[in-house]
């Protein structure tokens, strides 16, 4: 199987555990109806589903006892939610994505802002009952997913994101911090609690861990130079937002040169953090590299 | 020690470790320093503190194993994050809370908007780790506490309460739906909760859970019943804010004196099912009955 297949197959997983483990409301009247459409309608907006795999190819590098879908659906649910709510009129503002109607223009704020809560408190439901079975990896897991998605890592990354928009002037260390927790916690998250359902050591989820750190940075480096020189066409997406708002990016700090050179050393960094992982790392290498090199 | 003593000890033994549990950034800079301000804004807004109350005494029957002080905080980490996004402009827009101003008219929207979610995030980040010397308690807690808080049951009520006040022809169906999850689901879980860290069996587990069923229909037909009927000094909130809305309450669908034998008849149910566990239940029966009695 090429890697384009094997990417192709783990999305297509992770598309039918999404549809069968995230609910929708079939009881008596009256019931959670409208919440649970919602819900839905944001996960399977589709996208490129990058967390749920790197859960599944991390955990393809043992032999699991435990199915690593639930926890890349979790994760994915938790992604959803941040999306979600980072949509809101009173963060982002957007209409928008991925060409549909985002959430609270499909339905309404309110339920948008409920539809995103009761993604993130689903995904605790998922740890929590489908591991169940193994309450030591289901505490583990919860608290890997609670602490990248919780208020010192992917929330307060996303808080001081917002500060940052307001200023012109954010420091290349502010900046920093903004992505290594907006951006790389869940990725870390993803790697990492495949790991652990493959049964992989500490030193192990160290590398996972690093990888994801780096590849996070990677990720969001590409954004901003894409963001600067992509027209809008191929990026699918507004391109030079960033520019004409005057928020400070990779680009704009440190010039797209540095940064084309700064996004290489971040992805060389995940690619050593992967080589250093036991099984056949073949196609997280090839992931990395193709998230380095996309045009979108 | 009479029962009011031993409620303010719990209530202190709460704050005390709300203060601790809930995370105050004091890292380097740049650090996630807003965020943590307006998580503890409101969680240090004051309250009955009820639902923390219930898990600490539901806990106090038994001799349990664990504290039970982590978990009544993870509960009210998810009561107040409830309470932030139930304030904002989108769903009920409250100015003030306790006197005080809600978290988005102190900070803005979008700094409630992820406390919320902050909170609510670090409730299971709180579970996973402090009973995470029995993972097979944390997972039981984390699945308890997302289940009461999730789609199909507090987020599910509330997005019902929302379509409710739409319209004044909602069911006695449709009322029940809501107040057994809007309300109910939380009380149900902090008595669960307890019972479980005092290491309950099944059958003490059922009567925790149906007294918490029970107490939070009876919390909610005396609310309806308090609006209707008090003054506004007396209840230190707007009074009679349902007949103007034309909302559709206990006591509008079945008159106040039916609706005051039905508070009635919640918590005597309420007080049969403490009557079957063992312990001194003495405190939750004077607990249940001073919940009925109240005049705000």
């Amino acid at each position: 199987m090429d890697f384009t297949t094997k990417l192709n197959a783990f999305v297509s997983e992770v598309e039918t555990a999404l549809d069968q483990l995230v609910p929708a409301y079939a009881g008596t009247q009256p019931g959670p109806v409208r919440i649970h459409e919602a819900m839905r309608y944001s996960v399977q907006a589709g996208g490129k589903r990058l967390r749920p795999v790197l859960t599944l190819s991390a955990a393809a590098l043992f032999r699991p006892h435990a199915p690593a879908l639930p926890a890349a659906v979790a994760i994915e649910c938790v992604h959803t939610y941040s999306l979600v709510h980072d949509d809101l009129p009173c963060m982002d503002n957007d209409d928008l994505r991925r060409g549909r109607p985002t959430a609270h223009r499909q339905f309404d704020e309110a339920t948008a802002l409920l539809a995103g809560d009761g993604l993130l408190t689903h995904a605790f439901l998922i740890l929590s009952t489908h591991y169940g079975a193994d309450p030591l990896l289901a505490t583990a897991l919860v608290r890997e997913l609670a602490d990248a998605a919780g208020s010192a890592r992917l929330i307060g990354g996303q808080m001081q994101d917002l500060l940052a928009e307001k200023k012109t002037d954010a420091t290349a260390a502010e900046l920093d911090f903004i992505h290594l927790n907006k951006t790389a916690a869940m990725l870390e998250a993803s790697l990492v609690m495949g790991g652990r359902i493959g049964g992989a050591d500490d030193s192990t989820l160290a590398h996972l861990r690093a990888a994801g750190r780096h590849l996070g940075l990677a990720f969001q480096i590409v954004d901003d130079v894409l963001d600067a020189t992509a027209d809008s066409k191929t990026l699918g997406k507004t391109a030079g937002k960033d520019a004409r708002s005057g928020k400070t990016t990779y680009a704009s700090l440190h010039g797209i040169d540095a940064a084309r050179r700064m996004a290489k050393e971040q992805t060389d960094a995940a690619l050593s953090a992967f080589n250093a992982l036991p099984g056949d790392t073949a196609f997280l290498l090839w992931l990395a590299e193709s998230m380095l090199s996309r045009a979108k």
